[in-house]
């Protein structure tokens, strides 16, 4: 079945689907038209060059991403902490098929163009620390309804280290071709949010 | 200066040292013969193919890296909770230099390999979870010490989760081109081992 959406969309989704699979370098300008179901012409009508897709994929997935997100159950909860865990949860609750459909495509791209391709480790920062960021208001929430008054640590920090524990999940998942290690890491790092706001601390 | 050692060794630590800056598939058989300064005859005299290559790098790295740990000075803590938290803050001392320099050979590799090579994700594989299981005897150690009995988390659980948590560090400093979201992730983790251990608990 040939991929629905415009060139653009199917270039995008491509870049997506190949390089969960088989990495950045190792997706081929051809690899990426063929998967799409769209030739060269197409493709340099809407992108400059591959590193260039790849940025664009970049924020598009930072888009698909966000709406899943933003839609998903875990911002129901009246209380931050339970929407905090909730999140955690949901996290879990995704990690699930093939491993290509739910790892993650900045984190894979980012961790082998990082050096040679800024714009695209850029983009994939933004990608992650923006995913992040969206975490920083309810972890302060829970912290100011604990009376918490974290001397080492902060919203923002255990934001960013909840992206930590999950990418490096993802790479236990590969090296096992199983996402059973990536799910005990997402427990462990629920039980260290608990434990963070457990009322004897 | 050109390498020092076995045209082997100069292509072993060459594929380490390209791997870690530019990815798997983004570092050329040409690329390592040049990094290594060795002819192309040298390279297939040892090697069979690139594959071959980051197979055997796989586990040169994972013997380097064992002889680092097992020399390392957290080993002399008498107590085994000391032990853990020391391996933890030797991961964070160790997070130093240029980004190629500290992250991991291993988790980079498998992260674009995984599907395509097999062999590849079987050797970082065995490289990760083994250095991971040298963990395991000081934190039951530490677990029978505190009295503690987990009923949702194994010693080796919390193995496998500071080798997520440090992977994952690795792809934020990548992200950031700075180690201080890693260093911030390392924090968390000790954190986090304090907590299971307290008292309280």
């Amino acid at each position: 079945m040939a991929p629905r959406g415009t060139a653009r969309e199917k270039l995008l989704n491509a870049a997506i689907k190949l390089v969960r699979t088989h990495g950045y370098a190792g997706t081929s300008l051809d690899d990426l038209c063929e998967e799409a179901g769209v030739s060269k012409g197409a493709f340099f009508h809407h992108f400059k060059s591959k590193d260039d897709l790849a940025q664009m994929a970049a924020q598009f997935w930072d888009e698909r991403t966000g709406t899943l997100f933003a839609s998903a159950d875990y911002h129901k909860h009246t209380d931050p902490l339970d929407r905090v865990l909730g999140y955690v949860d949901f996290r879990g609750e995704i990690m699930d098929g093939d491993i290509p459909e739910f790892t993650c495509f900045v984190g894979t791209m980012v961790q082998e163009a990082y050096r040679d391709a800024p714009e695209i480790r850029r983009a994939c920062r933004d990608s992650i620390f923006g995913h992040a960021d969206t975490l920083i208001d309810d972890i302060q929430a829970a912290i100011d309804q604990a009376g918490l008054k974290p001397k080492d640590w902060t919203a923002e920090s255990l934001a960013h280290y909840t992206q930590a524990t999950l990418q490096g999940a993802y790479i236990l998942a590969k090296a096992t071709e199983s996402n059973e290690a990536a799910l005990t890491s997402v427990a462990h790092l629920r039980r260290y949010i608990e434990l963070l706001f457990a009322p004897s601390h």
